[in-house]
């Protein structure tokens, strides 16, 4: 049977804008990409925090639900990095029709694997977050000891390490761990993001 | 790298539990299963809009949306029917996770990928819904005229015509769309399910 052929779509009555209008706010993607060690998933998670006090419904995607589950199958190549975000954009496609708020905090090292996770969306569905911290300063911190097992040759294929990380440039926010708290990181990202998610 | 390990959990203080009572239901995945032409994706589609005029936070999963975005890399072999389960179950899990009603209409022909499904559940996170209707009315029927193609051989692996359909043994319900309309099997289906949605 074709891959493509044969899927006839239903016309079913509720959709997005109908799950979205019970929310009481607009579905987005926030996407964060940086080292491993810069702070994303931290980030995404005081995030989700203060969403879920304003009364926004929010999933949370990133490694700890993605790769022990949907994405298990997937190593860290090159090739599988790509297949990983994509099944992730594909996912997030899914939660923003559902009318939620998704915050994924992710490597995701490999320009073009960005590009695509953003074409799926509109522009005022997708915001990416580039959580900027300089390697030797995510190595320092080394909050999971990955980049000291990365050294001694322990982990293959770690971005910084043993892989690439092409810096976003055209993101539509750049947050500085180095220079910023937490504290102040998420403040500002809040200040960005203030006006899009209410209705 | 190990697929495995290296995966080290956050601690995130928004949790299914508090995802799960600002929306003031249970998290539940209602999977239908059932040939194609049975009206899997028909009764989820109209129990949606029950649900939503309940105030019920819902998404629906089914060939449309899966097909065509996340599986759009796999076919219709026994293997790739497999992968096909088992990555939508995953993605209901997250769902789940994030609190919401999810209703999956997909044929599902084999036992061991529906238990897999089930797997992955709670029991009061799961009911299976055996949408049953005999092969013949459903290839009389024939919605989207692919039976007819099946038969003409213009469709391989197609499920009851040249692909093997386990009818399910332990379905938490099941509806005979042969002998009950859309609105009798919907009402047996709300009635069913009504004290399991509300907190």
């Amino acid at each position: 049977m074709s891959k493509k052929n044969n899927i006839i779509p239903h016309d079913h009555k509720i959709d997005k804008l109908s799950r979205s209008k019970v929310k009481g706010h607009k579905p987005k993607l926030i996407w964060f990409t940086g080292l491993s060690g810069s702070g994303k998933s931290t980030l995404a998670g005081k995030l989700e925090e203060e969403f879920f006090k304003r009364g926004v419904h929010t999933y949370m995607l990133d490694g700890d639900n993605i790769r022990l589950g949907l994405n298990k199958d997937l190593g860290f190549s090159l090739d599988d990095r790509t297949e990983n975000i994509r099944r992730i954009a594909e996912v997030s496609k899914l939660f923003i029709d559902a009318g939620l708020v998704v915050l994924a905090a992710f490597v995701s090292p490999l320009r073009k694997d960005r590009d695509f996770v953003r074409s799926l969306f509109s522009e005022e569905e997708f915001v990416e977050v580039f959580v900027d911290c300089p390697l030797e300063v995510c190595e320092q911190r080394d909050t999971k000891g990955l980049y000291a097992k990365a050294r001694r040759g322990e982990i293959k294929d770690f971005t910084g390490i043993s892989s690439p990380f092409e810096a976003p440039i055209q993101s539509e926010f750049t947050i500085k761990t180095n220079k910023n708290d937490v504290t102040n990181s998420l403040k500002a990202i809040l200040d960005h993001l203030k006006d899009e998610i209410k209705e």
